[in-house]
């Protein structure tokens, strides 16, 4: 069943609707373009008198704690996602509420992995209206194929915690898996038999929710500390067996790349970083964890080695070869947005210098400043880059919406955004006339670095000017995609998109850039 | 000039004004009879399109800072206390607003000390309208003799933040000195020439007022670490040559007593503790920085050793005394609200057990909970108890109002709250019919400890079984009071009050409790 949606051409010349799952859509007027109005949202005020005195707060299951929070139809649940692929909280969650004969529930995890290919049970039941999150694997499918009721709405990270301090999305409950906690609701990432590292991505949830339950496999006697999340905004605690498998946050995109092309890429990356005198003592940089950008980070590392330049910190998805820098003194600190591996969660648990932060400090643009913008250099992937610079991250060329955002958009901010990405994905160019879906515009991308070469965004001559005699392979984007396309035979054919939307990218404003429409040989 | 007011009488039986500084107020309706209705207050949403993308906010001045904050005749500023007597900012921002010609303000400091002296001045040129905050010293005696235009208002530290969380108090500019901080406004009290210890007090400021100027005499690189307050809730940071003199917070309460009848009361109180069963495995205690409560905290210590008990938390204000404990591992941890000497200062620098808490997690009644009530026992200090214990700690006997009430109420929540007091000061009993002013209600106060014997709540069977047989001076309230008004010849002179209200005790839910007077033989 297809439904109607009145379309308008935002600032990007991209088509929008103006609503979204019953809400009115602001659509992007540019990078600067829109200002907020108004206030914060604002949680209920509670009362002491309503919490025991003794601060115990535990409940006997995910069900009670859902009825005694007052579950009704149409309510939207929260979660965060640093268990990734090893979550084993929010499936329960979603059968509890079945139980208990829920219906139309917005789940608003910020990232869903395929481990929670169950939903789809509670999206066809009814149980889930929708969904509003990043979706990776089957979820990303099944909404890609047009089946899920309401569109997806995918922010960042930042974005995420726009929309929810803005009270763009009103969280009834938040059920938010900890590590360690204590019967008050105290509850820490970076120890405990399930420690994943930080707890950042829910503390938006956490503080704006109306009801919040914490679901651990480690009750510790006050206080629980570190206390990532704070009791004192938790009505409820349960106690599982287990709340995630540690092993799988791993799991995606988190590993070297053993490609030699990519390699290579990575390589040009870091040679870069240096001609262009980014890499100097006291810098900062932000590397992904994509496969590139991991091994951009060891060449970078031993490029600083050998020139004896140091960081003041570097921005993680901390991963072992971070943690390696921070305890061999390359870097004063590792900002830690989330732990992509178990080094780094042991790093957060013992090196002071590994910090914690939240989507709050690190990107929320509706902040006075936050982290991103105070990077020298960030790296970063990409599914398709056009002619423009402009680049898209969310959907492969084929027209499937496959990943989230992550702190993609946020990153772009940084000083010098680079992408290094591959000339070619199965033989399928990777510089286009017009990216399938954009989410980051071109004049906060930097530089494109292929294996045949780098590109220059235009509007940086500063940094054309610095590389000019560098060496390095630079040439025009249009250059470069002139001699890919020549390899290739020519461009190759588009998606054929229908004219359903099946779910929108936020900018990290809150405005609607740009729209994902349903394949037309998909069903 | 005398101002009418109408008045109520509350549930403890007290006359209360039903307006105070031009907003309706709600009478005390016992301890657990309030219930907020609404939501919290909801600063207005910023956006990093209005901020410095390198994140640089340093400005050239104090007065600079405060145009830029827009500072209007009428609005709010606020500030934190934890320099205690050795601020060195507020009376500069003070003369700043007065260069620039504003009118009738209304500070809002944590607390006020004999530092602030200055601040007379601008109360009689109409620069600051009325104060809200603890007034100790010259400010408390100007108030006291009725010279404030509007009123005092005495709030806890719970009841600060509440107050500032619920709306109540709206801050247009908080203006928070810092030790150490970077140029995007991340701040910590714990490091730095002028390292104060942390900056809780200044927390709900730099989260809930409108603009937020952090003040700094050690600008260091990004990221400064611990942002005890963070930057993203920060619009101006101001560099100075000295923010404040730490040795200087030692000032006031917080030196031990040597007097043999105070250290008799410290050493009963220790025993009770004991003998209670309170001192056992894993307990938690709070003592205040009262001479007396410190030596209670060393009686202890030693019965802790001897006994071979060790607490899981104990609370501070901290100082030498709890930090030797936590570094000989009688304690797992400090969670600490202001540090009170130099040694609570580098503890909480060096070591991890000793945690920085704010108001939020400590006190706030308007939260899911907090520490206060998980507190085993808990020590404090009274100026006045009456047979019923009620409590009184901002006036003294003669009625004047000379301090504030710090974290006092909301400690009053501990499974077991202690008042060891000296039978008289200055010859005038401390155990009265009637306390001058409400600030504690009898039924969260279970023991009263003097020189000539303990006295139990009778509330508190328990503890009285508990204590049947151990041999301490156990008696009534009434046999006490009864003895020391017989060695006095009979009870004393009440002070002669008007009744011109120059003061009001709110209770840690916002509503007010008790109304202070202006004494008759004052001006």
């Amino acid at each position: 069943m297809n439904k109607k949606y009145e379309m308008v051409k935002n600032a990007a010349g991209r088509m929008v609707p103006t609503e979204v799952n019953g809400k009115a859509q602001v659509p992007y007027q540019g990078v600067n373009g829109y200002r907020p109005v108004g206030h914060k949202a604002a949680p209920p005020i509670a009362s002491c008198s309503d919490y025991p005195m003794d601060g115990n707060k535990v409940v006997g299951s995910i069900k009670e704690a859902l009825q005694l929070a007052g579950l009704k139809d149409g309510m939207t649940i929260s979660s965060h996602h640093h268990f990734r692929n090893g979550d084993l909280v929010m499936n329960q969650v979603f059968d509890a509420a079945e139980e208990i004969g829920a219906k139309g529930l917005m789940w608003f995890p910020s990232a869903a992995f395929p481990c929670h290919e169950p939903m789809i049970r509670h999206l066809e039941s009814g149980l889930i209206h929708h969904i509003e999150g990043s979706l990776n694997g089957p979820l990303g499918k099944y909404a890609s194929e047009g089946k899920m009721d309401g569109l997806a709405v995918l922010r960042s990270h930042g974005g995420r915690w726009q929309s929810i301090q803005d009270g763009e999305v009103h969280i009834d409950i938040a059920v938010l898996a900890a590590p360690t906690a204590d019967s008050i609701g105290n509850a820490t990432g970076d120890r405990g038999p399930s420690a994943c590292g930080l707890l950042g991505f829910g503390l938006a949830d956490s503080m704006y929710a109306d009801k919040v339950i914490v679901v651990t496999d480690n009750l510790v006697p006050f206080p629980c500390y570190p206390w990532q999340i704070q009791g004192q905004n938790v009505d409820y605690v349960v106690v599982l067996d287990k709340v995630g498998e540690p092993e799988k946050i791993v799991s995606g995109t988190t590993e070297l790349t053993k490609s030699p092309d990519r390699l290579y890429i990575a390589e040009l990356t870091a040679k870069f970083v240096k001609a262009a005198g980014i890499m100097k003592e006291g810098f900062s940089f932000q590397a992904g964890a994509g496969g590139t950008a991991l091994a951009f980070a060891i060449y970078l590392k031993e490029m600083m080695i050998e020139t004896g330049v140091k960081a003041r910190f570097v921005r993680g998805g901390s991963t072992k070869y971070l943690v390696e820098m921070l305890e061999e003194g390359l870097t004063d600190y590792i900002l830690d947005g989330q732990t992509f591996d178990l080094d780094g969660v042991r790093s957060m648990r013992e090196n002071e210098g590994h910090v914690n932060t939240s989507p709050f400090t690190s990107y929320n643009w509706h902040g006075k400043g936050n982290f991103a913008s105070l990077l020298d250099v960030v790296v970063l992937g990409a599914t398709e880059v056009d002619v423009n610079f402009n680049a898209n991250v969310v959907t492969h060329s084929d027209g499937q919406m496959l990943h989230g955002i992550g702190g993609w958009q946020n990153c772009l901010f940084s000083k010098c955004t680079i992408l290094p990405i591959p000339a070619f994905r199965d033989r399928i160019p990777v510089i286009v006339d017009e990216v399938t879906t954009l989410v980051g515009p071109g004049e906060l991308i930097d530089v494109i670095i292929t294996e045949r070469g780098i590109a220059i965004n235009p509007l940086r001559s500063d940094l054309i000017e610095a590389t000019r005699d560098s060496g390095l392979p630079i040439r025009t984007i249009q250059e470069l995609k002139a001699e890919i396309d020549d390899l290739i035979g020519g461009s190759p054919q588009k998606p054929k998109l229908t004219d359903q939307p099946i779910g929108v990218v936020k900018w990290v404003d809150g405005t609607v850039m740009d729209t994902i429409f349903k394949i037309e040989n998909l069903k």
